[in-house]
């Protein structure tokens, strides 16, 4: 039998409620301590009991949720019960107490809902502080009187879990299978401290197929690797970085039951994650420009991820998109000080189109071109080493005086 | 015999003419074409044949000085006259023409000055222009009529070597051995792009002792490693930094001759490095603070300077520096972010001498005495791992608003 397969990333993702099978709430309780109503306590519920995967910051500071969260995914990962999620204290650098009140915090969603199966637990925000367990044990319980599938607790879930975002991120893949449509939905948060290896970074995933733990995760990491870890917009890498991936297998039918349908699901995943982290990079404190990097022609995939890396974390270089100015100097500087063994002479450039060097030569008479493609908002530039056959992509931003005087204090 | 032995940096360095035994001058022939009469040409050289050493920049793309002055030091190191320098145009990205440029710039200052020996390169400013060659041998023979050993052509070449440095860099140390005084002078410019392994970064010592190459070699390489490869401004690292070491061997005595004098020359040097990197540093483009990371306990100096660097570099702690923000957090985060194995609950920190975390707690009831150090212009911050012996000191500076504005575009 000739089977029929396409993988569809929705234009208008209604977040977590496109996926059958899952239940949501969230309220404030105002952990910020500043009189405001923002929502900061989310739950994520399956129907049933949920297989996972999931992947963490790695940082050697792992804040005490993360510890947590990891210690569940060992012993629990393909019986747990959802997330539990708070914005405006990181529960991070809180030593004894920390480690305590996230296990409150994934006790109380544990009861309160009823599920009586272990929570992932994830918070984010400002670190070292102790978290105000009370106020959030009353929010779980809140939340947990509220669940249900609704577009607006779904709506209110992908608020609830952001910290200086301006906007919710959410997206939706669908796969359809012959006659059958599985989804893989997603939500997440950004916004600082983005970069490689994930940093302040939030992502939950939901489907409704099936799998097992082993699976998942291989797609999950896969996933992660061409998405989340290839952002960058200040370069750090926070404490709390957590991505997970819940499957309620509600459709019936195992990811891997099929060759092809294993490949879709994998594809639906990657697409909602980088859905994901192209919104988180748009979203960056403060940036005005979108850079996608492409490197290619290096002796090594690691090669071309290094150069991308020194070229997309440069001050120099990101203050250059920030002035739209076409300072390719800077860009090739960069490069060099990756030391992969760059050739100078081999080298070609491009912004967008329009090539800048060529055999490491300047195309001084296209100059105004250059200027033209890097006072776009969004646009890419081409690195070619002429070394080899290996490439990588990257994200990154413009560093502004606003990114600067926003984060001068919190 | 009992020698007495002693290595004094000078409070007021009059630079190079502080060393017996050197001629200099400095000229303007517009490079910059700006019509402004900055110095942007100078010439630096021995009343005799001279011994050096050198350490250039680490970046896979070399500037064309860069590699001719790297050719200088492998084959006549033991035997030449002294060095040429522009500032305003890097001569790097600039190809074949780029070479023959450099190597103009050479041959004009061994024919002009009628030395006849080979002279070191050096050129520093925008990246990928043609240096304008006929304008710059024409100062290379201006320089050549009016060289002298007097302090106003010294500071004149001190200033034609700066581009966005607003003060000269000047530094002496002068080894007291029995009845004899010998000296070590040095000059520095910086400014943008100060990080390891040197970045943008012109840095020109003379004494009068006498030492092989290889001796040299060994003295300024080390002296290097504790100076200028342990500060960072904005973590760019350039295609033209280079540090060299003259010696005339004007006093008759070589530096081995004896131990002690050995270890007063390697003092001596590291302390003229050293003195130039803090001052580079302090010069940083557009900073308010500077900052001397001082990293302990590591399990091994490469953790300890892993660590550093991820301070030191990360874009968060650095805007909380100039935010004034004893945001320990951010310290934390970029020390984990190194990934090293540091352990949360062994970290000491303090700001100063005020403790911030004992065993990872935070020590909140001295948070008023936290911003008063964070508010000063120079703090240091101590960080012990508790999990070694090894250590590890580097110094940065804060990253503001005007670092962003001035260099968004050039």
């Amino acid at each position: 039998m000739k089977s029929s397969i396409k993988v569809i990333l929705e234009a208008k993702s209604k977040g977590l409620s496109d996926c059958p099978g899952y239940r949501f709430a969230a309220t404030s309780v105002d952990i910020r301590d500043n009189q405001s109503d923002q929502l900061d306590v989310a739950l994520i519920v399956g129907d049933n009991s949920l297989k996972s995967a999931g992947v963490f910051t790695l940082n050697d500071v792992k804040a005490a949720p993360v510890i947590l969260s990891m210690n569940v995914l060992e012993k629990n990962a393909e019986s747990v019960g959802g997330i539990v999620i708070n914005s405006g204290n990181a529960n991070a650098c809180t030593g004894k107490q920390g480690e305590i009140d996230a296990k409150e915090m994934s006790t109380s969603a544990q009861v309160y809902s009823k599920i009586g199966l272990p929570f992932y637990v994830c918070s984010t925000g400002r670190i070292g502080r102790k978290l105000p367990i009370n106020k959030i044990s009353k929010g779980i319980d809140t939340c947990s009187q509220a669940l249900n599938d609704s577009e607006t607790n779904a709506k209110d879930a992908a608020k609830a879990i952001l910290t200086s975002d301006t906007f919710t991120k959410e997206a939706t893949a669908r796969i359809i299978y012959n006659d059958q449509t599985f989804t893989v939905a997603g939500i997440a948060k950004g916004a600082g401290m983005i970069d490689p290896d994930m940093a302040t970074m939030l992502a939950f995933l939901v489907t409704d197929l099936d799998g097992t733990h082993i699976n998942l995760q291989k797609s999950l990491s896969q996933a992660n690797s061409n998405s989340f870890n290839s952002i960058s917009i200040d370069g750090d890498m926070s404490t709390n970085d957590t991505v997970l991936l819940l499957a309620n297998g509600k459709s019936g039918v195992d990811f891997t039951s099929d060759k092809n349908l294993k490949d879709a699901f994998d594809q639906a995943v990657e697409k909602v994650c980088y859905s994901l982290a192209q919104k988180i990079v748009s979203d960056g404190e403060k940036i005005t420009k979108v850079v996608t990097l492409e490197i290619q022609g290096c002796a090594s995939t690691q090669s071309a991820e290094k150069i991308a890396r020194s070229i997309g974390t440069s001050l120099l270089v990101k203050t250059s998109f920030y002035g739209s100015d076409p300072n390719w100097g800077r860009i090739v500087d960069a490069a060099g000080y990756a030391k992969v063994g760059l050739d100078i002479n081999k080298l070609d450039l491009d912004y967008g189109t329009v090539p800048v060097l060529r055999a490491g030569m300047a195309q001084e008479h296209l100059a105004e071109k250059w200027k033209e493609i890097v006072s776009k908002k969004h646009f890419s530039i081409h690195l070619n080493l002429n070394q080899g056959s290996s490439k990588y992509t990257f994200t990154t931003t413009d560093l502004s005086e606003d990114y600067v005087n926003f984060n001068k204090s919190e």
